[in-house]
């Protein structure tokens, strides 16, 4: 909470599927810029400023010719690298005219754009988001586009999982993860919080999917990537067949994805997704699964997000108002402070000495 | 309108009807302070702020344990006195976690709270308002809830009633009221504005409450309670039985009440009701009465919020515009002036010796 | 883009069609005033601030006595000159009791209001707006009421007629537009853009009017008159029958006519027609142009007004961004140095000598 910016602006965000991107305009705002994304006939995708160099409006509502993007209002027409390659009425093309080009690339499903300084936009900066390419685990997600929180809410929802008892009572939710210790360690990029429950009678959830009787091992596994990463290892095996020692043979797991992008400092686009590595042709279970995170208020995710926006309504009326914090939050903490570093380094303070 | 604040906070302001106020969570903003009220199994109301000591979340989105208020979020629980006495995954509980609890004290049909010092909050300061009791008086009345002004301007309206005459032509409205005489007295808590219209014909309204033919006497006896309270004593008599010298026997008597809590400096609740001394079992009248002045619209009650809304968009949009006086504002300006003192005893200045 | 101000207020606007204006209460909006207009038992249209000098009610909320309107809320009255005649229970008035007046005139059909200093509401200073008067030219135009963009971007996108070729293309656009020099003179209160595009194919909408096959020259002749009138003078005549030398009689000729208001800095009442020469007496014609223009967003102008609320979203989005011009915008840029140079002479500089 004690930085200005709510997010650092090196990083790669995720800006839509990329099913959601053909050779058409589309429109999202990320890190409070507007942005039009299309697929070139390539297959690349290109991401500019949506805003015309010359009065503003927005490229998205203008049309594309090949790959290239003609503004819907005088014609002015950019390249995907955003330079302006026609200009109406004159021959002479301002050298300087140009719209903003993001870096873009394509991987894990998602189209990921880097808002900051495209000299450090490195691919090899993209987060590990492999359980999201549909080959190992297999799962169907979704977005929440503009859910009206802080995307810092999504994540300290994720990272402490105690949560599950109270707001998902009857599905997930479980007093056993009050009674079990956690652990946390990071590094200077990531967060892990671990938690296991040992010997435990399985939550209804659980108890289905692994389809046998008797108590389990339950995990938690939680690994945060700053700024924008969360993904959940979890599952159940039964008791006493060594999965706390590694051997998951006789469980079943899953994982739960999330990629934010922030929309604004109180806004966020939310790409989720539950994978898992049981199961995995059974495409029924698979709409039951996305169901049961999702579905016209009733899922476990909707859950959340009325608690995620009604907490940022709260925040947002009470900006001074300091968080206090309980040892359930040491993992949200950690997260918190890797963000704000990077936040920091984006924004030297006037006395550093480097 | 000199003072900066709308509304002083050591005072008591109705919150919500007795009735509404079940063993349930009911959330309420009364000063622009969010409050989530119950009523405990020993009948007993309790009133906390509505948001979670921990991140915000406003508690009544959680749920009652006996008379202990649980957070949807972490499961945080506050007895009614706003004291935590269970936090999640921890033994120890931080001995500042709290959150406020105000006064509340039920009487006369209304719960009533105390958004200033607790300290001061004596129930001895509880404003008269014996008349909503439904022992002598009788009558249903009801509530506007966020009406979109300043309750200052609900006093105004009520301490002159002049503007029946524009408002409510062909109800109460009478030009009788702008020929007669009004007195205006005060002490340092209320003030009180009388007006006898002495033989005169009876508006549609009192000529069938009396059900006699002939002239009458018409009385309006407002009393302003600061900071929120008005009782208007309205009345007619058959002219010459002495109604002016206290025998009111030969006429019919109804008294219209006002209870006001401030939700922000542009919108407030109003609590409302019409009672009567006569034909008090009539419930068809009761009914008739209660649709006089709301009924979708077309109430006097309803008359008057249009004008008080749009009077509030005004000043809203030219917030430096002084409002000028006439003659017959001196029960409002008295009254305001009331308000300006409980205020300013709120903010000494700081050039103040005591 | 320059000045702080986005509008003079000594000019005189158009506040309503004439039509529009009957002995009843008629609100709206003009330089961030609000005013409520009627007319007078004599035919002259009245136009006083919107707010009672009492309390700040809408006085479009009471009701006109005869010629003088009445508060609806304790019943003050003022006459058309806003002077206060009738205070309720007092018999003396304030002399400084009124309302402010602004003067008004009826001309060209519309009501034409001067929001500024009424010592300089010379009537002379009316613009010429005489293609408007229904006697020569012939059209049935219309009004866009607080479309939400500042009246400059309306004044840009008419200066430059190349946005046709974008905007409206299949109708009125053509490529030729882009092709053909223009020429922008002006004087110190007017600006005017002319293009002749000689011995073209006809766009599909100008060849249906000519009604004759074969080449044409096209002309546009656009005059703005600051700060708030633009006139289009446009027709095709056959190519080599004189019309760039001032022989008409073998075209088509019409003039689009634009008056506008600022309701506030972001949004503004535009007043259009459509007038032409040619088979006047054709109703039927009539409409179609109408509709031509506006057509539950069909029309041409409903493509432009697209354009220009989502120009001015992002305007407001980015408030510091500059614009960037091309050549095109020469007739553009020149009328609004002439509207910035209106409202310079309203804030004469502190350190201005003179």
């Amino acid at each position: 909470m004690s930085s200005e910016r709510a997010y650092p602006l090196n990083a790669w965000y995720p800006a839509a599927w990329g099913h959601e991107i053909r050779h058409e305009l589309f429109a999202r705002k990320i890190c409070d810029t507007n942005v039009v994304l299309y697929r070139c006939k390539s297959g690349e995708v290109a991401a500019l400023e949506d805003a015309c160099w010359h009065r503003l409006l927005p490229l998205s509502l203008g049309r594309l010719i090949d790959d290239q993007l003609m503004c819907g209002y005088h014609g002015l027409v950019f390249n995907s690298a955003g330079r302006c390659t026609f200009m109406p009425a004159q021959k002479t093309i301002n050298p300087s005219a140009c719209v903003r080009a993001f870096p873009v690339v394509e991987r894990h499903r998602l189209v990921w754009i880097w808002p900051g300084d495209p000299a450090l936009a490195d691919p090899a900066k993209l987060p590990d988001f492999h359980w999201n390419d549909g080959t190992e685990w297999k799962g169907e997600g979704g977005t929440f586009v503009s859910l009206k929180c802080d995307y810092r809410l999504v994540v300290d929802n994720l990272m402490d999982l105690t949560h599950e008892t109270y707001v998902h009572a009857g599905s997930i939710g479980d007093a056993a993860i009050l009674d079990s210790p956690f652990e946390v360690t990071h590094d200077d990029k990531s967060a892990t919080l671990s938690r296991w429950m040992v010997n435990i009678e399985p939550p209804p959830f659980w108890a289905r999917q692994l389809g046998k009787p008797g108590h389990v091992d339950r995990w938690q596994i939680i690994t945060f990537e700053a700024p924008n990463i969360v993904v959940g290892d979890v599952g159940v095996a039964i008791t006493g067949t060594g999965a706390p020692e590694g051997d998951r043979s006789q469980g079943v797991n899953g994982a739960f994805l999330c990629a934010l992008a922030p929309e604004t400092a109180t806004s966020c686009h939310y790409f989720w997704n539950f994978v898992r590595t049981f199961r995995t042709e059974d495409h029924t279970l698979t709409g039951a699964l996305q169901r049961a995170h999702v579905n016209e208020g009733k899922g476990v995710y909707d859950q959340d997000h009325v608690v995620l926006e009604a907490q940022q309504r709260a925040i947002s009326a009470n900006p001074r108002q300091p968080f206090y914090n309980l040892n359930i939050d040491a993992g949200a903490l950690c997260a918190r402070r890797l963000v704000e570093r990077m936040i920091e380094r984006e924004t030297p303070s006037p006395l550093a000495a480097e």
